[in-house]
């Protein structure tokens, strides 16, 4: 058998050779299907029966894409032995190629447009003459291309981390088959039985607080021996983790979603996979994921302390004086021990990565992506990635996770930046999290001239860099962060003043769920486990309910209200979608912003003194409000604009005209 | 007499019939002027003497600017009511406009390309027949446009406090012309007697430190009751202050720096003058100043509590939701209510500060200028104004200040920066506040994962976003900040280090004068009078003189010394001017960043370690350093650089290959 081994020039010539024998197989093939009905010979087989292969990933694909190409990674014992063929109309075999490891094989096929959706065998012709025979699936699209309709500064995103939001099937908590078979939610870093059933059961919830689209963090197997809930260390690609529920209950949550014009956004991970992937066992390549010489010579004693581990220095992506060793060090080193690093300058993990998110774009008919640790995998493959995904679905949505509070960095990432080095991301929307630590700083800060209300002025400000302000993700908090009320000391006014001002930014909003009850981690600022506490209500028995409104205290119950409110309100604004954003620098501890689209004016107001305080409006006459009725947003209550608006007490304000 | 209105439409006819008449006029003068000798009869003059105009400015001009107008602005009572004519080959009057006062007119002059240098009148001829005359002088140019060379990254400038560094005419001191008259060592805010002279004097030592540009704070009049010292608060921008010599003393000192080939830099003000500017009491236009008419009605009870003060919001300078309110409050607000703020939009104040910028560079041949509060005026004509000097100076530079440690400011007022409003400023030299402030935090505080070295390298990463690093201005401190040793907390080794890596960046370095003698205001941080303390040995019977090194402590000498090597060496350093930048991101405490061009590498390390530390050498192979002796650039003693180098303590390590 001829081996294909495409990274090394030297081998052009076996290549070109193999091509044509390959060629020739596929002929002789071809004529021996054609003339011999298959026989099934159990003793002796010339034919294996369906399904013996061990993996084909993608496992379907569609016809109608405008990349007519699709490439399938084969694992079976040896099949770098067998010669593949496939006999359908439209679908051809382009090139196959071998890997280094003898149990892979890569077969690169040609859709035709006009091909027919429809079942076809691929069949693998051994040395010794037998043959494997894997029935393959191209479906038709049900959603045009152009269907596929991502979120934007429409919608307000509520993030979930499944484990612990809601347990809608205990009877899938325990997975035998899995490493990790204990549920123990006395334990933050244990499984809790939360579920994509519990989603889907509280979807009224979620849609009657105001949100219209849901981030759940990663529903895709984790098969690790502990720390498995988070979701971030993936050992399947292709498959929803049995304890979250089936690959038809995600399908059953994005349906429901659907018809209830939500949009689901699937949380992936380009950048690395846990270290209890099945290709760990046998890798295909020598470079398929980075440092793998290293992780090959220690596996045995494989720990945390083992120095592959990312630089995590982020802003050599950019910087043009980086070392080579820095930039190595960022891009090929492991974002923690457990999670292997993924080489996507191998052109075979770059095409694997980017089918999958096609796979799963096109399986659950997603509204969006966010993606994982976006600075961390290569650049150019990030690029590549999100291009190609933005080619097949021109209305859809990728958010990018880049933690940093460095505009200068966010801007870098988003699409259309005009970067002095050319590049290019293909991201709609980085995560805003200059943003959010400026909102966070200037209202724990006290009011002076460089502190306070005047952080997040000049902190918008910044939006003259980007590309598109309004395709920015801000949030109060997430999954990595202590809570908004934490970060706020405990402040609940301040806390309310945070979510009113993002929510009326120029930004696509993201909460996560429980902000709504004043979810906080006190008790230990910062614990990933504590952050990612219960919701109660979530669970049989829970004494308190967040979804009923039972046992919640009068605060958390105002809170929700409150939250509630604005969303409603928010859901319908085009003035707070895509309108025109006025803002007045602070004066006397006040700060005054507007949003603006035709009759609507919304004007949101910041006021940090803790006395009531006459608010001149002769200042913001520009605005042309005089004489005009607004109503409070929260409190439902009218008034007119005239020369002063007295604010009674610390908060923020939020009036529009149109009602 | 006809009035030329010309802010107003409606009067174009008027002016049209006026151009008419005053062409005829001219034509009948002209004749005159060539027929009749002039005769002076003082009881009934038809000729009044020369020179008896109150104010031409600019006072000359040149011949061969590829701007070939010229905007006189003339002040005399009542000569709006004159018509002007002039008779000299290739010298056309080309519009003449009247002003709000009847005691100013603005004459546009076209100065044809083939114009012989000389001089000629201009003739002002009265409604009752009289004439009064003015003769004015265009010279030749000495030098060719091209040759004024501006300063970049192969310079190192000293700025003066002129007022504070040397007093090398006591003559001068006190000028009883002028309000303040009192000069007063022991007060930090009165005039100390410091001058022109005090700095030609002291010139071989500036040299001798390895500085080649002198950065002087500003000469020119400051005829204001107190606080003169600082220059900034000027009244008459076409002299010198007597207190600080004559026109004459500034031509010396320039032309004795060309003739050691360093470069004089101006300090200049676009955006205020001093209250008692000469023409305060009599305005031009009503729109020459902002808050004009605010000022006119409160002049005679004008204080510092007056509200017409700048908001100094200067974000709204780029903040595409800025309020117009924060804008006009940032553009038109008073810098301090002893500063008028100028009009740049009314057409003539524009062309006077352009004319005067060009007229102090081509009278004293600069080699830059500074411009102080560069974001105050209005934007657009700042851009103007500098696309107006490097359109005639094309090798010129100019130094903005822009007091923002955001590197998206920053990058904002960069000439060639590619902003989404399409601004381009013209100006190449932003001041680098940010990495200023950042080298201060960083030295300043421990090191961990997010604070101490990593502010610097992470600070510089951001030249990604600049559209030319190396031409924006770093500097420890300033005439404004508290001393680098004071921000540095008497911290010797953290000043060294400073400054070792500021002088080694890819940047224009300035120095404050007395920097090398660790000058400090620790006894009241930030005070500016106690900043600009006198240079010791500027004035005889000084006890310590810091030019002969008589007096000074070991530190200070030792400082002196540091400083001088560097600078020497830095002087002939292509890799310091011109090279490639690599650093590698701190570890262990240490932050190593290399220069390179051709053969030299300079090796930079900060070692925060306040023990030994053995800096593990592989980690930086790809500089290509392996088995090469380099020269410690302070200690003067030389190492091969192999496997390990051991850095005996904290402080900065500057090595080189070439020596």
């Amino acid at each position: 058998m001829v081996n294909y081994l495409v990274k090394q020039k030297r081998n052009k010539l076996i290549f070109l050779l193999g091509l044509c024998l390959s060629l020739i197989v596929l002929n002789v093939s071809c004529k021996k299907q054609n003339n011999i009905a298959p026989v099934i010979e159990p003793s002796t087989p010339a034919i294996v029966k369906h399904h013996t292969i061990e993996r084909v990933e993608p496992p379907n694909w569609w016809v109608g894409f405008k990349n007519n190409t699709l490439q399938l990674l084969v694992k079976h014992p040896n099949i770098s032995e067998a010669a593949p063929y496939i006999s359908y109309q439209g679908v051809a075999i382009k090139k196959i190629h071998s890997a280094d490891s003898p149990n892979y094989l890569f077969i690169d096929l040609s859709i035709d447009k006009n091909t027919n959706p429809g079942q076809f065998n691929i069949n693998f012709k051994l040395k010794d003459g037998k043959e494997l025979i894997h029935t393959y699936e191209l479906k038709p699209r049900r959603k045009s291309a152009d269907e596929y309709v991502g979120f934007d500064s429409s919608d307000a995103i509520y993030l979930i981390t499944p484990d612990r939001f809601a347990n809608g099937d205990p009877s899938n908590d325990i997975n035998n088959n899995l490493l990790e078979q204990t549920i123990d939610r006395t334990n933050d870093y244990a499984r809790h039985g939360g579920d994509i059933a519990g989603i889907t059961k509280h979807l009224d919830y979620i849609e009657s607080m105001g949100f219209t689209a849901i981030w759940p963090c990663p529903l895709l197997t984790n098969d690790m021996p502990n720390g498995s809930y988070h979701g971030y260390a993936m050992t399947n690609f292709y498959e929803i983790d049995p304890r979250f529920g089936t690959l038809d209950d995600y399908l059953e949550l994005s349906s429901k979603m659907s018809n209830k014009g939500m949009k689901l956004i699937m949380d992936q991970v380009a950048n690395h996979c846990g270290l209890e992937h099945w290709w760990m066992k046998d890798l295909p390549f020598k470079d398929w994921i980075n440092h793998q010489e290293d992780y090959e010579a220690n596996k045995d004693h494989w720990d945390n302390k083992f120095t592959v581990h990312s630089n995590h220095k982020r802003t050599s992506n950019q910087d043009i004086y980086a070392s080579k060793k820095d930039k190595q060090g960022m891009t090929d080193g492991w974002f923690v021990s457990s999670m292997p690093d993924l080489n996507q300058r191998n052109p075979y993990m770059a095409t694997y990565i980017i089918q999958n998110s096609i796979w799963w774009i096109e399986t659950a008919k997603l509204a969006g992506i966010r993606q994982d640790t976006y600075p961390y995998p290569d650049k150019d493959f990030m690029s590549a990635w999100a291009g190609a995904i933005m080619n097949e679905y021109p209305n859809f949505s990728i958010v990018g996770e880049e933690w940093s509070t460095n505009p200068l960095l966010i801007a870098y990432w988003q699409e259309g930046h005009k970067n002095l080095d050319g590049y290019d991301s293909n991201l709609k929307s980085p995560m805003d999290f200059a943003m959010q630590s400026l909102i966070v700083q200037g209202l724990n800060e006290e009011e002076s001239w460089g502190t306070g209300l005047i952080k997040l002025y000049e902190g918008l400000a910044n939006d003259f860099s980007y590309s598109s302000p309004k395709d920015l993700m801000v949030f109060p908090d997430n999954h990595d962060m202590s809570r908004i009320f934490t970060q706020l000391k405990s402040d609940v006014t301040n806390t309310k003043m945070a979510l009113s001002y993002l929510l009326t930014l120029p930004r696509i909003p993201q909460i996560y769920y429980g902000t709504e009850i004043l979810m906080n981690d006190s008790a230990k600022p910062g614990d990933h486990g504590l952050i990612r506490t219960d919701f109660p209500g979530g669970w049989d028995g829970d004494l308190v309910n967040a979804f009923a409104g039972t046992g919640l205290t009068d605060t958390q119950k105002d809170m929700q209200n409150f939250l509630k409110n604005i969303l409603h309100y928010r859901k319908h604004s085009k003035a707070i979608h895509e309108g025109k954003t006025i803002h007045f620098a602070p004066e006397h501890n006040v700060y005054v912003l507007f949003r603006m689209l035709n009759d609507e004016i919304i004007v949101h107001i910041m006021n940090k003194n803790n006395a009531p305080f006459d608010l001149d409006l002769s200042r913001f006459k520009e605005i042309g409000l005089h004489g005009k009725t607004l109503k409070n947003i929260i409190s439902d209550k009218n008034l007119i604009w005239e020369d002063t608006l007295t604010l009674s007490k610390k908060g923020s304000t939020l009036l529009t005209t149109k009602f």
